[in-house]
């Protein structure tokens, strides 16, 4: 079986120019992978990614938001995910279910109950690896969010809504550290790669750890 | 509260036919409805319905179609169907919950303790008052059905597969006869019609009974 990493975090938290760096990464190890996001991953799940992020005059019940991540996650996870990783592939996702937690949960303040009734019914068992936890005030991350142009469905929110979505991260990093790593984002961008490289790093040597040559 | 019906039934039942027969003899009782369907609904829930209902490339698991159909139903009860009740409107609605049972579960065998789950989570104890099933051979609803032009996604499954959801309709409904009224549609329009009509008139009695004249 391949290896499950996550990366997550708020808007504007530099997760697409860290997740560039983490496979250069895997590369560099001579590891193979595979490279996706949530919502998506599938050309279905990619068209229940628009509907969650378009902007539309028809509010979004927050159940309606919540059902629709996880029928994009079931199709990921057949279609893309589970293969890969059972062909030995490690899968690298930009966000999986601690965003759910975080956004529905956290920011919309679904019951966290029903979403690990979901989790366990999309999921049965399989949880990520490892989960890469970039950090930042929401603050400094909606303003660098805010430059990229037309905001999406989220961005649109305010910033307390940010800040619910990263306490309820931060929480959850908190409670499992073995599986959760929180890189400060907020530091200047080689200082983030250096700390993605070192931990990595170490994710690696304990996932393949070095062949003993027999005398 | 309006009262909740729903008309059920496989394709080729002669449902459009019969749902506007019985909107014309709420009419002609003076009670003030709404008519829906679902999947779909409102603008959100009838793109929904389309990712559901077009036929595509890539399989969709199904599980993602569960999540899909409950994220519709969620949008659908928020948005319509809870406000009408409240305001005092009867809802009739083509299809609904009974259908999930009869098609994933029935249909696509998907457990059935998982679609109770998510009922509760999207419905709370919210069930129809009255469910029509409207019943027929798979084999004539189906030929009926096939004339109509271009078959959707259910529509081009096997014979086999409405043959388990009507079984699984078949079951619910004998299951639960104070809610369920099972009607022969392989019977004469105008005789469906008379069965539909008399039905109707003696729930209407039962919801609205008869103001009894004091002295």
């Amino acid at each position: 079986m391949g290896k499950f990493i996550t990366v997550e975090g708020i808007e504007g938290v530099g997760k697409t120019t860290n997740l560039a760096w983490l496979v250069e990464c895997l590369e560099a190890a001579g590891i193979d992978y595979i490279q996706t996001r949530e919502p998506g991953g599938t050309a279905l799940a990619e068209q229940i990614r628009e509907l969650l992020l378009t902007p539309r005059e028809e509010n979004m019940h927050a159940l309606t938001e919540l059902l629709l991540v996880f029928a994009a996650r079931a199709q990921h996870l057949e279609q893309r995910i589970k293969p890969a990783l059972q062909r030995g592939q490690w899968v690298v996702c930009d966000r999986f279910t601690d965003a759910t937690y975080a956004y529905q949960g956290g920011g919309r303040n679904l019951d966290k109950q029903a979403i690990a009734t979901l989790e366990t019914l999309v999921q049965g068992s399989l949880r990520p690896d490892l989960v890469l936890l970039l950090d930042i005030e929401p603050a400094v991350g909606l303003a660098r969010a805010r430059k990229r142009g037309e905001p999406d469905r989220f961005e649109q929110e305010a910033i307390s809504f940010f800040a619910a979505v990263r306490d309820e991260y931060l929480r959850r990093a908190a409670a499992d550290p073995s599986r959760y790593l929180i890189i400060d984002a907020g530091q200047e961008l080689s200082d983030v790669q250096a700390c993605l490289k070192q931990e990595l790093s170490k994710f690696i040597l304990k996932a393949r750890p070095p062949v003993t040559q027999n005398p």
